[in-house]
């Protein structure tokens, strides 16, 4: 099932998205998608609604370097353990929404393609093994960078933490299995990363167990899975796509900040 | 005033909390504090009624070494523009709530006193000589650390993100300058911590305008300050409290996990 949210000028609901590639239709949920699902019997062609964020997430838990290649690019060896960090909540936006260029601050954005896995269950300390019961399903990310304040700061929160740098979507695919698709992003339709999330160093329940270790994560919470390698800078005007396989394509426009 | 969250066991409220020290009362609001205020009329002694966190914010964003001789004290040079980092909001605990110990990932937790600054309005882009407009008022915090993972890390949100790392109270005090108070931690009552607030390197200014020139701020949202020197060591059993001049004094017990 492909969770969406949606606006249809008069507010802000979750919907179920159904039919083939170019003639989807949205059914309005009544409330929010977590449990049974209730339809409240409006449904609408996909293209009259503009779709934002397909959740609003408490919190944005990211892991770095956990492609062997992408660890490699930026000048280190694969972490033996995942190596987490967050992304605020102001940063998340949805399919078709502006990336927000902050010129002021950074002179160096970048894109970096990523799988995201949105959390159905408030739960912590949870075994590799029963990982798979506290996942609600599957959607796009792109863990935008500003790189010279990264390496400027040291610690990542700045960098990755502006408004607009976390877009995910453009729904959430609740029935798929994770363990080998082909993720891709491109800039402008030319193909600037491309791998499989089998090559993904700490595998999903393992990323699951090691954060609820640490933190209660609560229905929403996402978790950036990493980037493969073939990360790149953005300009204005820059149209990014991060498509998986199974999922979709999320789509942004890079704009400056006034 | 001193704005309060406590529960009767009959849910939780916010509450107005007035008398002198061993003598409060609180009394009951209708809804959130931001705004006009509006009483229920109920009133209970502050003894009666068990505090919880004051807020429950989206995010806190915390500064690092934003006291010279506690930059010292770590190694290093403080650093020219603050260093921001995330806390989730899953670590915020309130007065008298305990700090759960994870033993079986660290074998060194710190406290780390510090003021607290909560955001009363939605904001971005806030210039220095505006921030005082966006906010709500000042409370005490303790930015709990592994201090081990830290270093192991690099990152710091594993560290500093665990359950319960994050107490904040007793309650907020919404008048009152912040600009030179006595901020103290002891640990069963021996003195560990103690400057003032007019030693922060950055004030609370200019971190508001320097956070909110890359995130937008909701109210709620708490900034830590930054600690002074004199960090150490937590164990079982220790009771930590941060005691800041004008606001009070928010005290918690350790305690580890089972």
């Amino acid at each position: 099932m492909r969770i969406a949210r949606f606006s249809t000028g008069e507010g802000v609901a979750f919907g179920v998205v159904e039919g083939a590639q170019g003639e989807e239709f949205i059914s309005r949920i009544d409330g929010h998608p977590f449990g049974a699902i209730q339809f409240t019997g409006e449904r609408y062609p996909l293209q009259e609604v503009r779709l934002v964020a397909p959740m609003l997430p408490s919190k944005v838990i990211a892991v770095g370097r956990n492609y062997a290649a992408h660890a490699r690019e930026m000048g280190g060896e694969p972490p033996a353990e995942p190596l987490i960090f967050g992304k605020p909540s102001t940063s998340v936006i949805g399919h078709g929404e502006a990336i927000v260029y902050p010129h002021k601050l950074s002179e160096r954005v970048d894109f970096e393609g990523e799988l995201a896995v949105v959390i159905g269950r408030l739960c912590r300390e949870v075994p590799v093994e029963r990982a798979h019961e506290v996942i609600f399903g599957y959607t796009c990310a792109n863990d935008v960078t500003a790189r010279d304040l990264q390496r400027k700061d040291g610690q990542w929160t700045r960098a990755k933490g502006f408004d607009t740098f976390c877009p995910i979507g453009p729904w959430i695919q609740t029935e798929l299995d994770p363990a080998d698709l082909a993720i891709t992003t491109t800039v402008n339709g030319d193909l600037k990363q491309s791998a499989r999330t089998s090559q993904l160093l700490h595998d999903i329940p393992k990323l699951i167990a090691y954060i609820t270790d640490v933190m209660t994560l609560i229905p929403g919470d996402v978790i950036l899975t990493g980037t493969p390698e073939g990360v790149g800078p953005l300009e204005d005007g820059d149209e990014v796509s991060v498509g998986i396989e199974g999922i979709g394509t999320l789509t942004n426009r890079v704009v400056p900040r006034d």
